[in-house]
């Protein structure tokens, strides 16, 4: 069965329209180079958000946290959810101020998750290891039953999403007129530093070769 | 008036106690690190994340975002919030998966927006604008009374809130025995590439030198 086609009513892009992007595949980039997202829970009329690591499996979105978080118990009772994901890619410095901004790249999902237990939630902890820190399943040890119980696992269908992009250039507007400061861009990116080690000798290259 | 003490039952750290922390100075260091906040609303029973732009003002937060959406015009209702900030600090590898995760510095802060207008409303922007790119303001148009009416700020009071950090070294644990794989920390930071101009000829020193 084909998910439903994204955006619905309630994900339309409706503040800079043109900026909203209706690919799949947008979408999924994004979710994969995210390292968190702000999962969003309403308890009574209460919104809570919270960061949680996450993880795209083909047309799911895996999320994984604590049994004992309030956000967990909420979510694995099948709670209405938002989950956004933003990367900022750079300040956007306009001749005013009203059009500056910034690059981004951000995703929001509505839906609800589904627990997942016994070998799927396995297969789903690998997934989610794996696509933190590809290449450390190998060396690490593996979760015992006391972990696995600790943890709780969701899926949620990537089925009501939207996605908005930020990467033109500085408007200008009539009002610039007679303005005419630097403009431009400062890219913006998550990057690594060299590795500190706790236990062992150099780092394995796939810690030291990690980016996003 | 003193605001009120943090944590209150809402906020109080549940999960990881030993990663909560109380000091105020440590709260506003991180919101002012931050580039970006996720709000997040409830309109019916669904909630709703997204991006914001904010800077600390003293002891509350402003937001600002355009009239015409829907978050603004739920948040100058009124509307109970919650602002969460959280900046990625690096990868922790410990031994096993479980206890593998990252070092962040997090805020929560429920509260309701007030809705600021005239010179308390330009007088926010100012901070909002000194808080994103110091130095800018000065050489950057002003906004027209067209922008300004676009604008929604409001300020939040910074009265109830949560902070999280985890910084320490990869725990070991009894059932990690025997397993001696490399362990360590892979340090992320947001990171400022070479400035693009697309007006004029080099950046300034504000833009150059800006950092987080």
């Amino acid at each position: 069965v084909e998910p439903a086609v994204a955006p619905t009513d309630r994900t339309r892009i409706r503040r800079l329209p043109e900026k909203a992007v209706e690919d799949r595949a947008v979408m999924h980039a994004i979710l994969d180079a995210a390292i968190v997202a702000h999962v969003g829970i309403t308890v009574d009329t209460q919104p809570y958000v919270m960061p949680v690591g996450h993880a795209r499996d083909g047309d799911r979105l895996l999320l994984h946290g604590s049994t004992g978080s309030r956000l967990f118990r909420t979510v694995v009772d099948g709670a209405p959810l938002c989950i956004t994901v933003t990367l900022l890619d750079g300040l956007l410095v306009a001749r005013s101020l009203f059009e500056s901004s910034m690059h981004y790249r951000s995703v929001v999902v509505l839906g609800r998750g589904t627990a997942l237990h016994g070998d799927a939630k396995s297969a789903a902890l690998d997934v989610l290891a794996d696509a933190l820190l590809p290449g450390r399943r190998a060396d690490a040890r593996p979760p015992t039953r006391r972990e696995l119980a600790a943890t709780s696992v969701v899926a949620v269908p990537l089925e009501e999403w939207s996605v908005k992009v930020s990467a033109g250039e500085p408007e200008v507007v009539e009002e610039d007129e007679g303005w005419a400061p630097w403009t431009g861009l400062v890219p913006l990116r998550l990057t690594p530093g060299t590795p500190k080690t706790c236990e062992g000798n150099d780092p394995p290259a796939y810690v030291t070769t990690w980016q996003r």
